[in-house]
């Protein structure tokens, strides 16, 4: 037999595998080595009350032959879905139909997935820095890539593409610079996509850490981007789900290509090589939008955004160059010295015992800039800070 | 944009969403219609005690910032793998390394993603009848197919491939005809498999109904195996878990392709594309192979496999001729006065309000034949069986 060769165009390994060995490194030779992480965008706060009340429920109805439920509906359950289009959309002005949401086990595996039902043939453009799923799956499936810079200069929003391209991945709140768009901005991408016959595929992951009101939440604020956008949420960091697994994407009946309805090849994809998130986590998903769940969310999430305004100030406060930070649990800050953002890495990890994400693991673009995340306890946060402080 | 063009190359609907349909309407025109459902593969059985016991510990896990996780380790969890490896091989004789197991969220995930690791232009064999995603996914993907006929003149069991083929899935117990493969039989496949440096994707997901002890349960039982095979296993059938979603892969490192280790390969891809099993479904899978765990997977197995043999011999004794059934929990028959599969779908569905599977759906040679399960209750098969017996 023949390996897919693609394989072969990516890096050796996974940017966060690449880290963990690195950190494992290290504690093997410091056993006593008291390590913060700031790197992997990884939850660190239980899940909520009314999270956990729900799993319990439901895992009593796996017990019992009457409330057992076996395989899922492939588009997920309605009881899920009612409300991801309620609270999601419709208390934004947004109709969607139920049949336009697909859930899944995670944004991750929708930012992989998704590529498949498109031509190899397609050129596709990624941000640069980028979160690694959206240029690593499109390598092992050998596509063009074309990079649109985000830097300081453009305020780490790429600018609208000078060439014809067919899939744009775009991600705001952006990971890994913290930083978000504008809805005149995000606007121009989908006037772009009308345009040339593309389609946008919006990460909407980090949208519950928006603080700033004029801010979009998703890309079918924008008019029109219901012909040209398929949205991506995760349940990771606005409910702590990265262990419990579940996002959802948005494909629209609107959006055609030849006539094709991609809802109906992704419904194809997705059932044919998925069987569902598990009835338990769907019913943890149905919770995050009880009354009690949306307090305990953003409860949850304003925390971890003390930590990223803490962080944020206090690199401002030593002299770092700092953004992000404000509406993205993400701070992108500029390694001093011209170091490059591995030498920072390991700066940091042998100096400081904190763990961090040096840029260039996001992008050529991403070389000098180093990603903080705000999602470790608020005492760990703290510790970090003071131990940067005395570097 | 262009999409993905092999996708139109599908039959409309995967064949499950297709039955559901036809039954949909059915109940649409017949709103007191007491319908039994023999037809999906979906178990009906409550979780099991430890495993619900399991499921409990670990969501209170969850509920505590000491205890909680995160993402789970790529592979998955140790305690897991270290359990699989112990019991599933060890005590079979077969010596695995954990880091040569990859936990999923289920067999149909691992069926339908592996086909990625090849090369598009690899020729790819599989059974007829088939479980449909080993063949939809490749087509999804652009690959030619070979089809090895599994007819009544060979038991069922496919012909060692007269061509050269690169890629050979396989199924034992067998979904759709219930038959099971001896260990000469499978032999003389890994050894045109290491003859012709092809690959076997060996989907084993049903070993746990083998009554008969002369059948493998694993394709590392032959010699020379781990040089060529891929193994899939599932917690669905065995332990109830298709509504909680655990699976996992064995991919041996001696596994190689012109140098490359596949089982990197499928590192990378595992950890590009997806995040991990739920770490309470993890836990949960820990707990079918506590002591009390694999008594009661036994006891559940048994039970279904009960419903099989009433199936089995309650056709026969109506005149049918039937097959498997006794090393699985799928029946398979023929039509009776050679009806169609789907003539005597509709047949069932109408007169005696019994969904199962016609032939015609796993491809050209299932034509002609019809698939029951085992996964009713006692009571729905015993009056399942009544109703047919009065056709």
């Amino acid at each position: 037999m023949k390996i897919n060769k693609d394989y072969l165009n990516l890096q050796e390994s996974y940017l966060f595998a690449d880290i963990a060995a690195r950190v494992r490194k290290h504690k093997e030779e410091h056993f006593d080595a008291d390590i913060i992480s700031l790197g992997i965008g990884d939850v660190t706060k239980p899940l909520s009350k009314p999270v956990i009340d729900a799993l319990n429920l439901a895992v009593a109805d796996m017990a019992d032959a009457k409330t057992f439920k076996g395989y899922a509906p492939d588009r997920g359950y309605e009881f899920l879905r009612s409300k991801i289009i309620e609270n999601d959309y419709k208390k934004r002005g947004i109709d969607l139909d139920i049949d336009e949401i697909f859930v899944s086990d995670g944004a991750k595996s929708d930012c992989g997935n998704i590529q498949e039902i498109f031509d190899k043939d397609n050129v596709v453009a990624v941000p640069d820095p980028v979160y690694p799923v959206y240029a690593d799956t499109n390598i092992m499936a050998g596509r063009k890539l074309v990079y649109l810079p985000c830097l300081k200069e453009n305020g780490f929003v790429p600018e609208i593409p000078g060439e014809k391209v067919d899939i744009i991945y775009l991600c705001f709140p952006n990971n890994p610079t913290g930083m978000v768009i504008t809805i005149d901005k995000l606007q121009k991408f989908v006037d772009y996509a009308i345009k040339n016959d593309a389609v946008i595929i919006y990460d909407a992951a980090y949208e519950a850490y928006i603080t700033d009101v004029t801010i979009p939440h998703s890309i079918y604020e924008c008019e029109g981007a219901k012909r040209v956008a398929i949205e991506l949420h995760s349940f990771s960091k606005n409910a702590g789900f990265t262990g419990l697994r579940l996002g959802y994407s948005v494909v629209p009946k609107e959006l055609k290509c030849d006539g094709v309805s991609l809802n109906s090849l992704w419904l194809r994809r997705h059932s044919t090589k998925y069987n569902g998130a598990p009835y338990i986590v769907q019913r943890a998903g149905e919770a995050v939008y009880s009354l009690e769940g949306i307090k305990e969310t953003k409860r949850q999430v304003s925390e971890y955004m003390e930590n990223a305004k803490a962080i944020y100030e206090g690199l401002l406060k030593m002299g770092y160059e700092v953004y992000g930070g404000k509406n993205a649990p993400y701070i992108w800050l500029k390694t001093p010295d011209k170091m490059s953002g591995w030498d920072f890495f390991d700066l940091l990890l042998t100096k400081a015992q904190v763990v961090g994400t040096p840029g260039e693991g996001f992008g050529k673009c991403g070389a000098g800039f180093f990603r903080l995340t705000a999602f470790a306890s608020k005492e760990n946060t703290e510790k970090a800070l003071d131990r940067i402080s005395k570097l």
